[in-house]
């Protein structure tokens, strides 16, 4: 089954709008907001006498994806929304921008029976998988969907393994997306605006699976289409594997940015081992139609705390486009945060 | 010897101008672009009780690239063209837009007998091969060709290898490019701007070679030059092996998408095998003075078409950054494409 | 001890600031700048007829990064400069632009005992490495620095290795970097446009040692921010290893090349063997936030000479984004470089 990605609604009346109250606790390192640098100092010493200070390492084995090779359905419908947005669904009324996170396995087949329930045509293209001309979305493949109407895309997917010629090819694991490509312009341009888009994540067997996921989309100078230009804050506890996915879509160039974690420009966002060459990187350039996807231990070797993410271009950060990884310890307190103490990260936590 | 890219002239009097017919082609996933949603799910129920779809598949062994070591000559022309273009061509009064591709193995030696036939000073610049400072292409470095005059360019390449100090060694394989850096200011600005740019790929020894070759240049809005903002359509048959090089120039950046079809970001645009790290990708940030290359099969997996590739920033695609990869079927049909029949995507095919 | 990076002041009353004759240097291929075509070539038969050529190839064993594992301290002050500028120094009165490089190993802890010498608050964010939110240096987490105030700040660094729970941890090591997060904005914004920036390099045991180190940051469309848009030059003897750290800030996105040298596209610049399919590259899209850093022999394969780096953006290069590296013969001539005889390129040297 697909899983629910971030939602406004599902959030709307939910208790993951929580509020954190400061509070010290004992020695770890984060608690130590306030105290002095010779404090600190001292800190630090006690902390270096500790051979394995190693906060929120994890200590049971992941899950790993099973193999695919199944053949799924599921609806999908595009509605309108307040505000002017526009959305996928699961569902009649529950569309959501970002759309589901649609979660596949190499091997896999899906059909999306999908419903437009809009005024105006509007289609279903996707990036990564295999899918014939008719499940295209494009006006060129006559593969559109006009108001009220019905249409089944099909997205197929396949394991790496050698050719009959003796090549290699890649199997269609990654991190990717689905969006509009009708309403507004022949390229959906005005559909993409308004909020169609959602993420598509491939797995192969044995592929790491992560404890919570999060799709942020860098929509022009907006994340996934929320009030102002902020984005949603992202809960999870210290330990935890959270995967991140990000998309762009628009017309602006970005650089994704969080503070005290890092993760592998690779295929996984992990590394295969001590000789994978990739990157490490926590700033990464993007641009409309890109995406990629990474997993990161939610406070690895830093401790608990509330760390941004922000577009790094200065002038969108400075008009907002940013927001919080709030890392619970294991009691469920968040040091050092309050959420209410300053402009521009005391809003209102929208993370599930 | 050196093959010709996409050139415009070759095209003018030829025959790969072609229309299609649509036409229904039996089982073929890519021939149900009228079928409703219904009929659509029926095919694809057939389709999965077949277990070995697999388009496009490549049965014969792929030729693969030769050791290199070759010294090789050539004479390269600059020239202006009609419309205020300016390109590089073979002979005299060949130029073309983008100029032709360069093709090296590493170890090759390439010396281009270069003749300004213009009316303003001219020089040759190339990415990523060695090459002296006389060879530079800089006015710097003294070594641009002022009007009618002639002057021999150098460039050599190397394999891998490791160092006598121990290190490696990288070789010269790449997907490289060169292009004027003296026509209107002194990094070439006005030459690049009216077309002087061309492809220059160096194997390895081993590398697989492809079946056909495009050249691809984002300059600032326009692709190769070409009328409007519009690319040329690229045609291939099922199963071909199609080798896209994209050159990025100006001072805009873009995002490279083709539908369909993906890439590994790694030097080849192949995998090099399970171990890879590599990130496979079908949507690629790119920015001016950038290169790259890749091999996809046309229409693996996903059959015969017509299949857009375009900028991803949603105002460039709008405007018409856009172009298709024309993927006929083994009997030279092309499924579900009416050339004339859609606004943006009828215009004369321009691909070789 | 962390290294200084290229200083401004360092070199203000030095000998660096050489200027260069062209003199003829043999049968180095850079010597032949004003030759004919025709001699060229007679020249280049004569080194085909050399099997190996390869100038500036080093011959004795590289150093390497020895184990981490140490806790260090140093101490940074944030000033003000003259021409509205910031900078971090190692001592009161020897801020820079850029900041110190500061160079660690994986396992490393650095305390850095940070003083605001300045009359706005400021703080000192940091990439890469490891803290807790007291050293986040941002607003939200209560670690900016007020004006006469000091406050220690503490980068922890890790090695590379499994975890408990099987999976595998990356390591520290990275070219990486600081910047102020409060001057302005609470992004830093003007802080940043100041100058207030710094490369930070965390080695690997075993990683190759450079005989040469710049920063270079591109900073909207200045470089390190000097005097009108140009960047330092950089001087190297031919085969020293030299290695660049690039950083990018402010709202704008650049594409840095080099002239006659390329680097991998991986964690280090340098390929780990034939296996390693990193894209070999001489020119890098990179935007606010971003930094990269690798190692290039001086001239290897191509010989001394003046060597352009440049943002590939055109209308950057144009208005003056560019800088020279000078590789000297070994005897300390610069072959075909008169320093004061090109505009844009014979101003006063700055490289160290």
């Amino acid at each position: 089954m697909p899983r629910r990605s971030f939602s406004r609604r599902f959030l709307a009346g939910g208790a993951a709008a929580a509020t954190f109250s400061p509070m010290a606790l004992g020695a770890q390192p984060a608690e130590a907001h306030e105290v002095e640098a010779m404090e600190a100092e001292a800190m630090e010493a006690a902390l270096e006498a500790e051979p394995a200070m190693a906060p929120g390492a994890p200590a049971k084995a992941p899950a790993r994806a099973p193999a695919g090779g199944k053949v799924r359905r599921m609806k999908l419908y595009a509605e309108k929304l307040p505000g002017g947005r526009m959305g996928f669904g699961l569902a009649k009324g529950e569309a959501t921008v970002p759309g589901p996170l649609i979660e596949l396995t190499e091997g896999d087949t899906l059909h999306v029976e999908f419903e437009n329930t809009m005024d105006v045509p509007v289609s279903l293209h996707v990036h990564g998988v295999d899918y014939a001309t008719r499940s295209d979305g494009t006006k060129l493949n006559r593969s559109c969907v006009d108001p009220g109407e019905k249409r089944t895309y099909t997205w197929r997917t396949h394991t790496p393994g050698r050719r009959k010629d003796g090549s290699w090819r890649p199997g269609s694991a990654g991190y990717w997306h689905y969006h509009d490509h009708a309403v507004g312009t022949d390229h959906g341009t005005r559909g993409i605006h308004n909020g169609l888009y959602g993420a598509v994540v491939v797995r192969r067997k044995g592929d790491i699976l992560p404890d919570k996921q999060f799709t942020l989309c860098f929509n022009d100078t907006v994340i996934n289409n929320g009030p102002g230009h902020e984005g949603p804050n992202l809960r999870a506890t210290l330990g935890d594997r959270v995967e991140i996915i990000m998309i762009t879509h628009g017309r602006t160039y970005h650089t994704f940015h969080v503070h005290g974690h890092r993760w592998a420009d690779n295929r996984t966002g992990i590394l295969m081992g001590p000789d994978d060459p990739s990157r490490i990187i926590d700033n990464k350039i993007t641009g409309p139609g890109d995406s990629f996807g990474f997993q990161i231990i939610a406070g690895e070797n830093i401790g608990a705390g509330a760390w941004m993410y922000h577009c790094h271009v200065q002038s969108h950060a400075d008009m907002g486009m940013s927001g919080l990884l709030l890392v619970s310890d294991s009691d469920g307190t968040l040091p050092g945060y309050e959420p209410h103490g300053l402009a521009g990260h005391g809003r209102r936590s929208r993370g599930r």
